[in-house]
């Protein structure tokens, strides 16, 4: 195995890009040389399997889309509100389009995990250990609600970035920030 | 085109299978023929194009996932209350869950509808025609909320299917019945 940290960082990036634009089934060591524009070869130099190829991309989109712990602290200064959490539903869903790119390539992992116990393990511990640490963030915030408010903002906001980010025309002149303040007033009560 | 509506369905119902279990590239016209096990060049003769296949696998997939009109009717013959929200909703997993190889399929064609706009055009029409169909339903019904408490709970139970049916270990000791009566509490406010 070889040991280059930029370049296993380069090669789990274009990964990413090979699964988002050609799906799971697309997704060759091959694929990931020619995206990363690196020697042919280079990939399996660093990869013990696809599996692993698969399991780091799922791995390192999950540390793509966490936000910057600096930007996190800047933020948290407001007092703790319902405005405060709609606030940072609404960055989520801009740093999760500007990830576009990253968060379909996770919903393609997702399928492929139908498939593949060793990677359906690993999305397992990277989605629980996020929604716990999320669940602990607001507690620890003081942010109104408890832990079930968080599960239940989780599944909404799954489920409008699953429809916006695959059929952007459906929610038509409906915008993504109008139902994330929606999701806010009704799940944390008027 | 061959015209025989029962050959169709049972080639666009194995087409629904290997989509799920090799995704949208390993959705060939030589496979659909392997899995409804008909002589090779069946499909062919069926469907004008790949994107014609995938077309019609998307509209029969909501047409499979839909509840028998008698099954409705018996069913809201129940006063109109919360508890027949989280009653339908209840039946919407467990529909779902029985169809787990169509809601994935449908997954993976949302996914190809990223690369395709003509497959992305059906698919927006035919999820916004269901949203709006479970609006009209819910309102004429006068089940308790509004348009938008129906427009929450699609996204709710939307990103909960998507993560109960890709990850099934996700959720643990915590059930999908529980979060959905979760959901309708919340979101229909205490």
């Amino acid at each position: 195995m070889v040991r280059n940290p930029e370049r296993r960082t380069a090669l789990v990036d274009a990964a990413i890009e090979v699964l988002a634009r050609e799906g799971a089934r697309g997704l060759t060591f091959r694929a990931v040389d020619t995206e990363a524009k690196v020697p042919p070869g280079t990939a399996s130099n660093y990869f013990t399997s696809r599996d692993d190829l698969l399991t780091q991309a799922g791995r390192h989109i999950h540390v793509r889309m966490t936000p910057d712990p600096a930007e996190v602290s800047e933020a948290m200064r407001a007092a703790p509100s319902r405005e405060l959490v709609a606030t940072l539903l609404r960055w989520l869903l801009r740093r999760v389009a500007g990830e576009r790119t990253g968060y379909l390539a996770m919903l393609e992992l997702r399928l492929e995990a139908t498939r593949r116990p060793e990677l359906r393990e690993a999305l397992t511990e990277a989605v629980r250990a996020e929604l716990e640490a999320n669940i602990a963030f607001h507690l620890d915030a003081g942010l109104p609600g408890d832990a079930d408010t968080v599960r239940l903002l989780h599944f909404a906001m799954t489920g409008l970035l699953v429809d916006h980010l695959t059929l952007p025309d459906l929610l038509g002149e409906d915008t993504a920030e109008r139902l994330v303040g929606l999701m806010v007033d009704r799940v944390l009560g008027g």
